[in-house]
């Protein structure tokens, strides 16, 4: 890793060294576009911007800086833009990456989108025009010029928390569609057929599609009509699960599986079970997804699935070293969700409510 | 609010407006120092400063970009920086200074220290270094040279989560002491006399330890020693709460309430009571601080103190919108915390166990 001071600590040099002002002498610029060069690369044209490089590297200008460093206007700083801080879905993964890029000393600047694309869309020039070398992403859902905005600044990202090997983007994550699907099949196994799922607005989430789509995959392989899958969708919250529960639990037949798309919907489905004075898994089976820590703190503790926070944090960022070195991240990488059996999920009742 | 238009749309200006050449002119600097003085200007000696100012008030350089938001080289981002991303303690109050961020038009970068002043340090440098206009931080503790080198690149700041008159900084937050005397009042008003403490390392933590106070207070308050008091430190997590209750389950004489620094700790407190078979309210009290979601809905619901999360974040934004603009943002902001009774505390049970 080359070390990049930054430009205080160039004053510090010997007077031997040459200075900005050699630089900018060679170049046949001025000091103020060397500067440009240094700060915001991406406003200087680039026959200017080799002009200078060759210059920087002539002269061995900054020893320490790295002409790499330079061309790559690296700050040390990547970025993260992830849906939402609230409820702790995307903190363990976050926190997980931050590690990682600790260890190399960058720096970690996270903005929170509120599952809004044009907010994302916004938060990613702010980050690219703050300097970040690299960006981690959630999913792959957002307008194609956020795409090409990265590619034209060059700036490396990946996506995470989801995997589908034929994006063409450098992708870690796990197959969302997969994993719903053996949780779907962990409860039609137990006799449920009367389902029901909750979930976040699928238009900007392919995670949440996926999930759905995995529901749909398992009453299909088992010949049931995904027709008669009762549907909510809301905003992951406590209180929005606990909303469409109660709504669910009004629909005739009344379902004995209520599935949530995440472990926030199912913490709040539980509460209002438990007010309504419905048995949990007696009367009413509930599943997460994402086994963020209130899966274990609820009652009954949540039948959820569990999901590779850390080795997703850790990865995006072994990737992120990799592409902003220049060097090929390789393929996309796949790792494991798998389901985890608690209590919330129970035999079908065996009477119809 | 004075809409700023980036560099690039200076060059757009007319013949007939004044340029950065003549403003260098004028100045007597070079092109590189009234470069400076937009990028950079802490680097700037105050009089250097002074003069180009003068120059770009006297030509009125860039009528659009206004000397003072060139004072302030205002890149509308924010950053704040918390101590955690997990577990929602500062999710809610983040998310309240983001959308009142957003309605000016301003991004919000968040990093998280980890409780680490070694690492805050550096996140306030990477913020600064990435032109982030202004800085909500969370309580006061932090080294001395941190203050001054925001001082010194004049990027104003808010300290929220906390509220002391005489730090002469500006914060807005609430009383961490006063709020848990108050629920510590509430506890031994149901006859708790046998108390103990799980809270988060006091060193590098104003709130944790101004929380702790609060309860010594309550307890000389009613003629108790503090020194009875039990406490575990440990970091938030749910965890660490299961474990230190464990522990304080095998000290004599056992607690009979054990108060939690945070409704972290008191989730783990509570799943680990459960474990070990104890009744809550019945055999034990806990209570958590915070009033985050996962107090509502462990089992039983935690008695808690409610943080004003929001009305901080949104009153910490207006503090540094005044602040960025110049004005004077008024006195510290104290917003009222409230003890929050749910089941989790009851009375003291007749005998000891």
């Amino acid at each position: 890793m080359v070390k990049v001071p930054n430009r205080r600590q160039d004053s510090r040099q010997g007077s031997d060294t040459p200075k900005l002002e050699d630089v900018a002498a060679r170049a046949g610029v001025s000091t103020a576009t060397v500067s440009r060069c240094l700060n915001n690369p991406a406003v200087v044209s680039d026959a200017t911007r080799k002009k200078v490089l060759d210059a920087v590297r002539a002269m061995g200008y900054a020893p320490n800086f790295g002409a790499q460093a330079l061309a790559a206007r690296r700050t040390n700083t990547f970025g993260a833009i992830v849906p939402t801080m609230e409820n702790a879905i995307f903190a363990r993964g976050l926190q997980a990456f931050q590690e990682a890029l600790r260890q190399q000393g960058i720096t970690l600047l996270v903005a929170s989108s509120s599952y809004s694309p044009e907010l994302e869309e916004q938060q990613i020039h702010s980050l690219v025009a703050r300097g970040a070398d690299a960006l981690l992403l959630i999913g792959h859902d957002r307008p194609p010029k956020c795409y090409s905005f990265l590619q034209k600044r060059q700036v490396p990202y990946v996506i995470a928390w989801v995997y589908d090997g034929d994006e063409g983007r450098v992708s870690i994550g796990f197959d969302n569609r997969k994993a719903m699907k053996s949780l779907a099949d962990a409860v039609l196994d137990r006799g449920h057929r009367r389902l029901a799922l909750i979930t976040a607005d699928r238009r900007n989430n392919d995670r949440a599609r996926q999930r759905s789509q995995g529901l749909v995959d398992a009453m299909t392989a088992r010949g049931l009509d995904p027709e008669t899958l009762a549907v909510v969708e809301t905003a992951y919250s406590i209180a929005n699960g606990a909303q469409a529960l109660e709504q669910l639990m009004h629909t005739t037949p009344r379902p004995t599986a209520v599935m949530c798309g995440n472990d926030v919907l199912a913490a709040g489905a539980l509460t209002q079970a438990r007010k309504m004075g419905l048995d949990v898994p007696g009367d009413l089976s509930i599943t997460g997804f994402d086994d963020i820590e209130i899966a274990e703190i609820v009652t009954p503790a949540l039948t959820t699935v569990h999901v590779p926070h850390r080795n997703m944090g850790k990865g995006a960022a072994s990737l992120l070293f990799a592409m902003r070195a220049g060097e090929d991240p390789g393929p996309s990488v796949e790792l494991e969700a798998t389901v985890i059996l608690r209590d919330s999920l129970g035999p079908a009742p065996d009477r119809a409510p």
